[in-house]
């Protein structure tokens, strides 16, 4: 079951990207397809690719990234542990500049999980 | 006539302004100036130089500047055409980090035009 | 006495903060550690520190970061002619991109001292 | 005739670009293609395109892309007071952090126009 | 047998961390002790962890960092095709401006694997 | 006495600058003027300022900028034990990603100081 947080911040996404797409811009739609191709089964596996995408999210400072690839990653079976070692990657590689963004990743993290 | 969200965004903008500029610290005044200045007509024209602070203020990722130049740009005549092709430069030089910034901005350009 | 946009900044910073340490990661604990450690009295005094703190948030653009210092600064006695040249700093170093953060960094400074 | 410096850059640019090629990385061959398309005249001819990229590259501080964006410009003939108006932009939106890359900038152009 | 190129690097880090090590700043000391300690064997492993360091750097374009994860991602047995996915995340998060990083990175890690 | 890494330094920096001006382009004249202003003695002392320019020209990663600024703490009296506590500030807000930057800053702050 989908949290609150996580079903608004969806359905914003969904909606923009429609108004995005609808104006047949040739670059941004290949480059949304890209997107999408990136992150599929290959010489590593999604979930390490959903790991790798959430770390460079952190650092690059992108909330809706976060929580878009937190998503991707809790549904590829990532625990807890794993994912605050990730954050922990993230904070030392980008400073404590990173933790105010943590902070939103863990509770979207926690909205996610139901905090278990 | 102006959006209800341009309209927000331009109040809270001047009523700071205000407050920022009667601390009367010279540097900060000047540079405000020279923010001006910077996007008047001269060897480019304003559209252009407007298109160049739009895309600038994207691949920084900054929300509120983009709205500004997009606000810039819709009173200097760019078509929605032009100003996807401003976000298509900005998202391949700045990466899929950029997106959730063009779907904030997509959505205030939507604002400015009725949609049109 | 606080004002309360800094209780309401402060109150979601500690259940967080109490969210993420709870869950044991070493080296999250320790960089928050040391993160308190930085800002401690040494070859350099608190305030310069912490205006150091400051000027690092602004052009690094992390608004939570900047209402953290701007705290810590309205604690140690720092002057508005004094944070408003360390905003000019920022603003001349990071350019026009740090302004829509200045504003809402002025705005908590004005919570912060009522104005005066 | 293109200068010594353009030469053993693009030099560099294509060896290493083969380099990258070769792999069959998917992703990587798209996005270098998606890169390519970007820049090719639509609503907004090659021109300005190019000098989006290079207001892009600026303030995000890439000197390579700068100086790639810069051969581009001079073949699409942009002047020197133009060029100048771009660097003018991102020094004001990337602040005086863009100088160094300014310089080198600078440098590069001086190159490719003989200094006139 | 360690590349040309690797040992160069190796040798200015080391001497230059000894120069920053001896000034006993404690926070320093710490953190870089920290940063050790963030790479080692935990929920996830080593290997994982300096691919999640590889792309961190990669997106925020530090060329020497680029370095340091690849000798480490090598040790840790990655492949070429791996290390390509990881480039890939790289470049599509956080864009062409990044290409210039991974081109030397690429020569980076032919110095590596001597191109096979 | 001046070193020779900072002799040369600074003069491609004069020389550049030279070539910048000479174009009369007015905001970028404007902007170096403000640049200069921005460190005058004020509210805050220049040796304050300074560190608030070195703090955060190592967080933007900006290695002509430190070495910009370390020259002008060295001018300001700024002790080693001083310029490190900088440094650590600038490693924590920044995060280890700033350590590449901190080595040549160190190399450099060497060259000013003898190494005393």
């Amino acid at each position: 079951m989908m949290s609150k947080q996580a079903e608004e911040f969806n359905a914003y996404r969904s909606k923009m990207n429609e108004v995005i797409l609808e104006k047949d811009n040739l670059v941004l739609k290949r480059l949304f397809n890209l997107d999408t191709q990136t992150y599929q089964d290959g010489a590593l596996n999604v979930k390490t690719k959903e790991m790798l995408g959430l770390v460079a999210s952190m650092v690059l400072r992108c909330d809706d990234c976060i929580k878009y690839h937190l998503e991707k990653c809790h549904n590829e079976g990532c625990t807890t542990e794993e994912i605050y070692e990730v954050f922990a990657v993230a904070n030392i590689v980008g400073g404590t500049i990173v933790i105010p963004h943590t902070r939103r990743g863990a509770e979207f993290w926690e909205s996610l999980t139901g905090g278990k």
